[in-house]
Parts: C-alpha cells; structure tokens; sequence
C-alpha cells in the first residue's frame, strides 16, 4: 500500500549510521528558521522550508509572521478563493505552479497547504483555509499535495489538527467530541493524507482535548501513521514546541525552527535517563533524511515553469475558475462594452487579494480593476472614485464616490474586508464589512442604475443586511495578485463565473454554529456544537442562510436528467446525471453530490457532500457527470463501536447545483456493519431487541399480562396501553427481569442476549 | 445552620438499638408500592409515599403509571400552570393544600413537587414540571415544599436529577457539562432544598455523566448532603434501583418499592463481605425512622382544611392566578355579557386539565366552560360545537364548527394537545397541535368576527403557524379541575388575568437549545447546548421567539419608575421599583428581576432571572416592588476553579415585566473572589498578566525591541505592530521566556508569577 521512498530504507539506514548520536540528535532541530541542519559531505543535504500556501515568500529575516520585507514572488489566489473553484484539476495546477515558485527561490519544502475547518466565519486566518466541508477541504488540498510534490518539493500539510481560531491559538484546548472530531476536523486531512500522500505534515500549536498537538502520540503516531499510514515527516509549526521530549514520543520529527540547542539537550539528556531511546531519535532522524534526499536534490523533475509571467497567467486562470457570482440580478452582468461604469472604493486601485501573516507574499506586481478596466472600456466610459479611506467614513469621499457613480450606467463597488480586520494573529470581531464601505454600498445605491458589489474577504462576511441593494454581487475571496484581471474578465463576460462558495454565508453572526462558545475561555474552547458545522447546522435547523453551501451562478442555465446510482457489491457507488448546458453560452458546472441517510440510528446530517465534478459544457450540449462514492462515504463515527460504521438500508443520494439546490434524487440500499447485536447487553432497553421475532413475542405477551393490571392489558384506556407499552420498551433486560415476576427469568435474559449477539 | 429534626438523635439511635441487623436492612426497602416498613410495636411506624405533585393519588393497586383506577381526590392546577402564577405565596398555598388533600387520603409524604428543567418543549413530562429556568423552578418548589411540610406532611423533590425526557429514561445518561449542571439543573434543587428544606428527594432514574443517579455518590452526598446541608431521606424513583449497595453507599436510603427482598439480600450479603459496614445501614435506616416519627405520627399540625370543595376552592384559585393571557388584540378580552359567543372544540366539555402517567389524578368533579358560562351568558346567546373528535380531522364535525361560528359574535375555541400526545412514559414528536385542532383555529377563524384560542397543553406548543388568526390566546397549561371556572372568570373579566410564561414559546421546534442533540442515542444524551437552555439561549443567538419567557398581559397597565439597587457589603443587594398601575383595573403585575454581567472572562447569559415579586396594585396606585439578591445571584460557576466564582466589577440589574421587556435598568458594583492571579501559571498566555502594570512594562519593551525585527517595531506598519503585539499577547509565559533571547529569564517568569498569585 505505501509506495517505497525515493530513498530506501538501506541508504538511510547507511547514511544514519555515518552519524554519531549527537549528529543524528541535531537533524532533529532547525538550523535556523528554514533551514534544516544537514551533512552535506557525508550525503545528508539540508533543505529549505518555506511559507506558504499561496506563494512563496522566501524571506531571509528569521521573521514567520509576515512582518518584515521579502524577496518578491507570484501570489497565487488563497485557499479562499481556490476552494470556490470546486476543482481538483485546478487545485493540482496551482500545486504545480507553487512548485514552479519555490524552485525558483531555492526552497525544497512548502509549508501548505493550510486545510482547517473554518468553524466560525470569524477565523482569522480563515483565508488560507478551504471550507466548512471536510469533503471539499481534502479532495482540493490532496489535489494541491500532489501538483507540488510533482513538481519534485515538499508539501506540508498543515495545522494538524483542529487549529479553527488565532485567539489564544498557542495554549488554547480544543474541546471536541470524538465524532466531530472524525467526521469534520480529522477528515479533511485524511483524505489528504490518504489520496494526496504528502511529504510532511505540521502539528498545529493548539492542544486538542488537552493534549497539545506537538506532544499528541494519539494524533501524530496514533492515528496519521498507524491508521491513515501516513509515513512521511511530522514537522513542528514555527514554536510549537515546548515538551521536544514528549514531543519526539509523540511522533514530532522536526522541530522548526532552531531552539538555540535547548531540543537537543533535552534530548540528549532524555537518552542519558532512558526516557527516550536510540530507537526514538533514529526513527525521527531517518525522516528528516529521507525528506532531504527526497527534495533537497539535483535531479528533481522539471518544473511546469521557470517563468514569473507563466505563473502569474496561472494565477489568473484559477482566479477566474473561483470567482464566485452570488448574485445577478435583471442581467446586470456581463456588462456591455457601451456601459458607462464608476469603479468605486479603494480595492478598485488596491486590490486586498491576500492576507497578513505567515502566508503573506511580497508581490513584484498585481492587477487593479482600474487599469485591468482599460482592456473592455474607453477611458471615457469610466469613472472612479475612492470612496473611502481605511475602515472610518470619510463624509467628502463618499460625497465624490455618489457624484460619480450618478453619472454611470453601473457602479462596481470594490469593497470588503481590509487587511487590518482579517489576518493571521486574531481573530475578526464581527461579520460585518467596515463602515466606510457599508456607507459606499448604501449611498451609492440609492443614485446608480446598476450596483455591482465586487466583494474581497477570506471568509464569509454580512451580506444580508445590505444584499437587496445590490443588482449583483461577485465574490472574489482573496484572490490572488492577478484578481482583479480575472474579476473585469468575468464582469465583462469574457469568463464564464463557475465559482461556488465553499462556506455557507449566513444571515447573522448570531447564527453561527459556534457562536454559544466562541472562542472560549482560559485554556478551552468547548467544540459543543460537534458535528454541526457549517451547512450542516443550518440544514439541521432548517434555518434560511444570505447564501447556502455550495452556491454560485453562471451566464449559462443547467438542466439534470438520468440521475443513476449502481452500487458495485456493496463497496462503491457510480453516480451519473446527465447536465445539459440549456443556456446560450459555454460554461462549467459542478455537480454536487451529497448523501442522506434515510433512517439511522443516531442523528445525522440532512445531507453531507461526498462527491462533486466540475464539469465544461457547451451551450446545448448535454455531458454525462460520474462521481464515485465508496463504503466510507455512507459511515458515521461509532460512539458506541469506536469506529466508522455503516448502517444497513436506504440512503438517498442527492445531485445538486448547490446544498440548497438539489436538482435530482436517487436511492440505494447498502449492506451495513453495525449490527445491533452489537452494543446490546442486559442494561440495554427493551425497544432495541425487539427485531428479534421470537423475543418481541414474548415482549408482546409480557406486556399484555403486565402484573400491575391483572393481565386485563386489551381492556386498558389507549393512553394507558400506551404508557405501559413504551414503559416496556423502555426498561433494560435486566429490570425487565426484575419486575416481571417470572415471566422472564435469569436464563431467558441470558438466551435472549446469546441469540441477538450471535446475530452479528 | 441546620435544625434540628423532629426526632432527636438520641431518640433515634435508641430506637435503632432495639432493631437486628436484618430488621434495620428490612427499613430499606418499602413494604409494598406505597408503604414502609415499620415496626409500630417498637416506636417505628411505617408511614405511606404517594403521588403526587398536584393532588393525592391513593391507589390502592401496585400501579405507579397511573393506569388503573383510584381513589378520587382534587386535582390542583399541574406544575406547568403553577409556575405561570410567578407567586410563592400562591405555591405555598398550593402546598398546604396538598397537605391537606394527602391527610385525607392517609398519606405521609407526597412525591412531589417535580421540578426538573423543561429541557426541550417535547420532554413528555413537562407538564409536571415547572420552568426552563432554575430560578423561577427552585423559588416555587421550595414554596410548595414549605406549604406540603407545614400541613404535617412530608415533600419529596424530584427527580433528582437531570430527568429531562422520557425517552429511554431507565436507561439514558445525560452527559453534561459541570457548569450547566451546577447553573441550570442542580440550581433548581439548590434553592428547593436549602430554602424549602424537604424531608426527602428521590433520586431519578437517568444516569447523569454515566452514573445512575441511584448510585450516584457525588449527587446523593457529595452535593445534597455536603455541599447543601440536606439532612433528610434520599428515596429512589420507583423501580430506579439496579445495584441496591452501590445505591446505598452512594447515599440512597429507601428503595421504592418492594423488591421482593432482592434488596435486603444484596445488603445483607455486602455487610458480610464487608462491602458495606453496619454504619452505612445505620445511617440510612436512621433517616427512614425519622421521617416515620416526623411525619407518620398522630400529633401533627392542623390541616389548612378536611373539606373537599374548599380545596377545589383552592384549585380554582390557583388556576386563576396561573392563566396566561398571551395576546389580547382589539379589546378582545374580556368579553362582554352581551357578546354571543360559539364555544368549539371537545375540551370546552371535557377539558385536559392535568397529564397522564403517575400524576394522574382520579377527581370526583372537574368544571367545564359548557357549564360555567352559564354564570356569565343567557343560554341563547350561547352555541356551541365539538368541532372534532381527537387528532384527527372530521369533516362532518368542522363543518358544524364553522357553523356555529359564524352565527357568534365570538368563537372561544378550546383546544391544545391531546392526552394522546403528551404524557409520562413518552415524550411529544411535534410541537404542533393536532391537525384537527389547527383546522378549527383555521376555519372558524375565517368566519366568526373574534376568534379566542384558550390553549390547555403541560408545555409550549407551536402558536406561530395560526397566532394571527387569533384576536386572541389564552394559556390554561393544565390547570387542574377548577380551569373552566377560572378560564371564563378571566375571559369575562371577573379575574384580571396575571400569569407569566415559564416557558419560552418558540417559532419552530427547529429553533430549541436542545434540537441538535434531542433526544440522543443508545445510553447517552448530550447535553451540548450547555448551559444555554430556554431563554438563555435565544438570548443569546438573539432569535425571535413567538412568545418571550415572562410574558403575559393584563386588563390593566403598568409604568415602572425610580429604580434603585443598593448593595450591602459586597453581599446582598436590595432591588426597588415603582410600579403604578396606570389602567383603569386593580390586578397583579410581576416584576422580573435580571442580572447581567457587564464584563465577563466567560460566555454569560445576557440576563439570567434572579428574583421576582407578584405585586397587587389597585388602578391609579403605585407600589414599591423589593427584590433581595444576595451574592450567588452574580456568580457563574467557574470550571477553572471548580467552584462559583463572582468577577469584580459592574452588573446591570434589569427589571422587567417579561424577558424581552424590560422597564428599568440600574448599574451595581461588586467586588469579586476570582482574582485572575488564582489561575495562571507558565503556560498562560501573557495577555492574563497585562494587569499588572509592572509586568505590562516589560510587555511593552519586549514588544519593542522583539528580535524578529531588529528592535524596530514602531516602524513596522499598522498591520504587522498588531499581529506581532497579539502574537505576543497570547504566547505563554514560558514561550515567551524561549524565544525572547533573555529578556525574560526564568526567574523574571517565576518572578512575575509569583508577584501575580500573591495579588489574590
């Protein structure tokens, strides 16, 4: 199952052995902030560590916030925004390209992709993460896993695990129940894991149920290597540090960056004791040079490119596969090149594309709608107006912007967050956009034919309150340095949108799932609202959302026939629709695949994606979507089994253009292994060995001469039929025993279990 | 701090002294269903325990599900509608009536008052039950345990604890955390038994956090005894025992009922194997004999009456005060005597007055609006029609409805849930009413020029769907067999309805704390929505809710003036209103008193009811409402401590006439006993230590000159100064210590810390 390293365990084994304990003890620990040590004459090369997700950043400082000045590279659209694209192809595209990017800077290991669950839309490096969906989240960073490491460097998948707040992110605890813990924040790296099989992957700084995850043997030995087999290098995030000993137990290999020599002397000192063995520093040691001889090497595969013109073009392609139009509104868009158009609000000239921190790229170049515009429109067609300064109304400004936008056919309102409300660090305060561009989205409104709102944010910002004001609305996340080209390429018709969000925009922040507990206290965040993350709160509340999951328009209309599901010997599951393109231009659609289950024994979500296409269909022509869906995609964690588990019976299968657009249906029946002979015993009620026939006849003939009255149950009014009935079916064998004075004796009890276990 | 019971020690040890080791273990476990053991030859009576909380039922069968027939007694208005009175006075009453009803009826200790928290609108048992919130629950059930012992008998509060469903209540074990325990499910019984201080709790059958509650060390002693003070019997629900040693060690004396000696057995052989000591026998067995000399004795306390008709007298008066008036549009209420009216709907003759299962009480007589409004109208201005026969719709008979309807000038339309659909032994499936009881609202409705709907139901159902079809709605609950009587006092104006909501009424069950998790699966329930249960919750989410909790209108108006607050030594603080009754009607208001914390280190409710006070005021008058807090009525508890916890600072204290309708607000200082000091360490973050202006100093330097950017912080721009300044903030000390490059030393950690922990 797990494919040889480039290296093989020989040739480490060789190389270790040149290496005295102390050597092999200092490749534990950084050489500097990204750079690991290395012994470059006897064959152990060191390699280059470096953010991030969305760009390389190659700094020389020993600076990991993003606070100090850069060598120039491409940035790439973020997680937010890549996401939208709902495309794995893509997704792998970018991958290679930020290989192409960290070739270029000399850097042999890429610390992405960023892939937590955004818990709450106040998250503030929400930016660098996918989605709500798990699904979503490990399909496109197993995607971006697999385009860097072909292109010969490292991924680093990141932060393992359950890192959804910047606030008090290096001490705080996430208290999360076992269930949500597998099925939402452990399952996108799973996936990732499994299907993108990266390099490294980086324990995150907070704790997870008390146990921090540096020093977390459950999560980085546990289950990554021994359950996902997972057997590449756990690297430290910047610091995480604090216990290297328990920490190398654990299964942290890496501690970055370096610690002034404290790792090491702990764990020398930790050898001395017998606390760790020769063993613990070999294992963790043999991956730090198999990543090196992996990465760090001459003969690495070439490079999709060498050009910074090539990679920008790239980065416009995914910006333009990712914008996401939530909104449209008596056509409004595309726009015509006759229109009149006010480019108002200060993204218009200075585009936010990316967020502060770790991941933030010092650019050589970006795009802004007010030169990109020039492409589409004579100058004379165009106005513009800053609007705003900053978060604060500035009342002169805006008096200039509704001046101008009075004069147009259309007002295209850059807005959203500014850098100084969403970045690494801390978290958002509120949902809302800042004043100043609320003012603009108001004003300008109320005096322009046409209000276009060009959103740029990292997460999901109010939109209700100011929605009905706007004519259409296009989502451009965190697009990237080449966004704003992408953006005039969608608004002006030359791209067909085909984004779709990846987190549901809801109404309020009062709405939100974690908005009871956000974001904790001293040294806990209580995860409470378990698996009802996302849109699968909101479906379980049926509550309306601005924008559900999994939104986004195109210029062109979809229509889904044929829905077909074959289940292949209970294992698998094809599911096909065909999607005609019933429109007047070319364009992409994604199909959506989500399951229900139809009965189950525990509750479970309305429905939960696990399967999704995107697909290019021209105008008229009909494409036949195929989604494979396996065993897992029909499991729930087992509180009860500790395991997945798979309920027999039906499940619906729903193909949807959104979460909340389902547009065909089909049933399957699948083959389960949760008996519940399973998890009966004598303190088990009544109710859950009533499948047994023979033993519900004696249920029913119990009941029926229930002591308490006379046996004359049949005469009893219907309420008290009922009460003694569910009274029964309530009560555990072994009450039931007790009270039933014969009727079932020690025996039965026993014989019943025997025959109901033996059922499994 | 506490009395001395009735019974001295002494006394009770001799009695003791007489008794074998098997005849002591024979106290244990009740004679029969209802009755002890005694040894009356010896001193000892046996004394006899019956339902229940609203009236005595005195069966003579072994039937604790209230299936078979009993003995008639008076049946009071249920929990569900005593809790709307908001009157301790009223509760008391209530009590000593009960007393009175149970000397009758030769019974010693009354299983009541139930008091567990309306968790959910489903919880089968609501209607027993008082509240969703702990306060108005512990206020009215010490009140009533106060009137029951007062009249000679003994209470017994129930169940003890965290019963919050039926479904699989045997068996199920409500996990939930401390906080909510100790704030919404213990602090009910908190005040019951330290203000109401009852002779006897009994235990519930659920397990709470895995343990059974008839096994449960920690809430039978640890908390009751211990923590409480409470010095008297702990009885089992009946039939909750399963492992009788387990059970008596924990503190579990009486096991009800009879378990053909299985229990005497179990104990007799533990006491050989020494799993228990003759001291835990003696113990328990000592409590059993003095509840028997306290209450089974001939010289107890005169009954408030022996007649039959004055407790319904009684019945009615309660009822009267406990009727809500939820809307009253147009002057529709009270009714002239000059109106005709249509009276619709089967409960207009037959009215659901009280709940199925233990509680049910065989009455004699009951009233019903078909009779009773002969008190008010002529006969020929009175129709009436069934308008349908149980859930189901009948065409035949919503036609005749419709009929009638539309030849008065009002329809009074009698309907709310069925017997069928709410009782003990099941919970309800829907908060709807019965889809014939919506079709008349709907029909009829549209025909007559005023519609009422008098609602009887033991929890909140959905007003939502038709509230706009009713000019308007009153709320009966279940109020025992003197409602009709009261419900046509209030609709013709003879009573000025004064009853408060216990309850929210909420838009959709979708919308209920608990709708996530409600209600669990095999052996658990998850208690996530915490702490925020009932108004709390949709407080906090800020949601809409069809009725607020508190609200009910009257014939009358009142304005509120001069509030004041004044707090005595840290301790208690003493709230004042003017409330002036500005209507042309003398009536009662309720002056809701909420305490809010203004600043909080944890999440707190946005107000949490503290006191109440149901006041008279005659038209034109104005009275001055006093409400006494004392110092937990500003206290969470603290799941870092362990204990509740005040924080020193400012509280708003709002005074209100419902949840959402606030009149007055007065600002309150308290000093605090959680100092911040009490728990840090090395691993807190330094953003806790900032309050010390010495330590704040160094802070400040650090950050300044932090080596990631050569000492050149305050030319950072904007963004970069706060990512690093909140990166610093939440950093550990001990991280701090690592990466500050000296400094912080480890004594300047161990300094501060120590400078720190000293403050408290």
């Amino acid at each position: 199952m797990t494919p040889p390293s480039s290296t093989s365990d020989d040739t480490t084994s060789g190389l270790l052995a040149q290496l005295t304990t102390d050597e092999k003890i200092a490749l534990l620990s950084g050489a500097g902030y990204w750079r690991t040590v290395g012994y470059p004459e006897r064959g152990i090369a060191a390699f280059t560590l470096n953010d991030g997700p969305h760009g390389v950043r190659a700094v020389s400082a020993d600076d990991h916030l993003g606070a100090s000045n850069a060598a120039t590279a491409v940035c790439f659209p973020t997680a937010s925004a890549l996401s939208c694209s709902w495309d794995t192809s893509l997704a792998r595209a970018h991958g290679s390209a930020l290989a192409a990017a960290a070739r270029l800077a000399d850097v042999d290991v890429v610390l992405g992709p960023a892939m937590n669950i955004k818990r709450t839309p106040l998250g503030g490096r929400n930016f660098e993460y996918f989605s709500e969906d798990p699904c979503l989240t490990g399909r496109l960073a197993a995607a971006v896993v697999s385009g860097v490491e072909s292109g010969g460097v490292g991924a680093s998948l990141k932060h393992f695990a359950v890192n959804n707040q910047e606030y008090d992110r290096f001490t705080i605890s996430a208290e999360v129940d076992e269930r949500a813990l597998r099925e939402i924040y452990l399952r996108g790296f799973e996936i990732a894991v499994t299907e993108g099989r990266p390099a490294t992957v980086m324990s995150a700084y907070n704790a997870v149920n008390g146990v921090p995850c540096s020093e977390n043997h459950r999560l980085l030995t546990g289950i990554l290597r021994e359950e996902w087999g997972f057997d590449g290098l756990v690297v430290s995030d910047w610091g995480a540090v604090q216990d290297r000993v328990t920490a190398l137990r654990a299964g942290l290999d890496l501690e970055m960056p370096a610690s002034q020599g404290l790792g090491a002397a702990a764990i020398g000192a930790a050898l001395k004791s017998g606390e760790l063995s020769e063993e613990d520093v070999d294992r963790a040691a043999a991956r730090v040079v198999e990543l090196a001889a992996r990465f760090a090497r001459e003969d690495r595969p070439e490079p999709v490119t060498t050009s910074e013109a090539e990679l920008a073009d790239i980065a416009r392609t995914i910006a333009q596969q990712s914008i996401v139009l939530l909104r449209n509104e008596r056509g409004t868009l595309p726009l015509k090149r006759t229109t009149a158009v006010a480019l108002i609000g200060e993204f218009a000239e200075n585009p936010r594309f990316q967020g502060g921190g770790s991941s933030n790229v010092q650019v050589a170049s970006f795009t802004t709608a007010r030169k990109e515009i020039s492409r589409f429109l004579p100058s004379d067609q165009v106005l513009h107006a800053r609007g705003c300064e900053g978060e604060e109304i500035d009342e002169a400004l805006l008096d200039e912007a509704v001046e101008v936008a009075a004069q147009a056919d259309v007002a295209l309102l850059f807005v959203g967050l500014t850098e100084m409300t969403e970045s690494e660090g801390f978290d958002r305060e509120t949902l809302s956009l800042p004043a100043s561009h609320l003012a603009l989205i108001d004003r300008v409104s109320a005096v322009t034919p046409r209000t276009v709102v060009v959103l740029h944010k990292g997460s999901a910002v109010d939109i209700a309150s100011w929605h009905d004001k706007a004519d259409a609305i296009l989502d451009l996340n965190l697009g990237g340095q080449e966004v704003a080209a992408a953006a005039l390429d969608v608004i002006f018709g030359d791209v067909n949108p085909s984004g779709r969000t990846s987190e549901t925009v809801p109404l309020r922040l009062e709405d939100t799932p974690a908005h009871l507990d956000y974001p904790g206290g001293l040294r806990r965040a209580h995860y409470r609202e378990s698996i009802w993350v996302g849109y699968r709160y909101y479906d379980r509340r049926k509550m309306p959302v601005a924008y559900p999951f999994g939104h986004g328009l195109s210029y062109t209309d979809f229509a889904y026939a044929d829905p077909r599901a074959v289940v292949h010997d209970d294992e698998s599951v094809t599911v096909e629709v065909a999607v005609r393109n019933v429109g007047e231009r070319d364009g992409f659609e994604v199909v959506q695949v989500y399951v229900h289950d139809d009965v189950s024994s525990v509750a479970r979500p309305e429905r939960e994606l696990r399967g999704f296409s995107k697909i290019w269909i021209a105008a008229g022509e009909s494409v036949t979507a195929r989604i494979e869906l396996d065993r897992r995609d029909f499991a729930f964690w087992d509180e009860h089994r500790d395991r997945w588990t798979i309920e027999s019976g039906a499940f619906t299968i729903e193909i949807g253009s959104s979460s909340r657009d389902i547009r065909a249906r089909v049933g399957v029946d699948l083959a389960g292994d949760a008996p519940t002979a399973e998890i009966i015993d004598r303190h088990t009620p009544v109710r859950y060995f009533l499948g047994d026939p023979e033993f519900a006849a004696v249920i029913e003939q119990f009941v029926s001469s229930y002591p308490m009255f006379g046996g004359d149950f049949d005469s009893l009014p219907p309420l008290a039929r009922r009460i003694v009935t569910e009274t029964i079916n309530g009560m555990p064998l072994e009450k039931l025993r007790l009270v039933s004075g014969g009727a079932f004796s020690e025996d039965a009890i026993a014989s019943a279990i025997a025959r109901l276990t033996s059922l499994r």
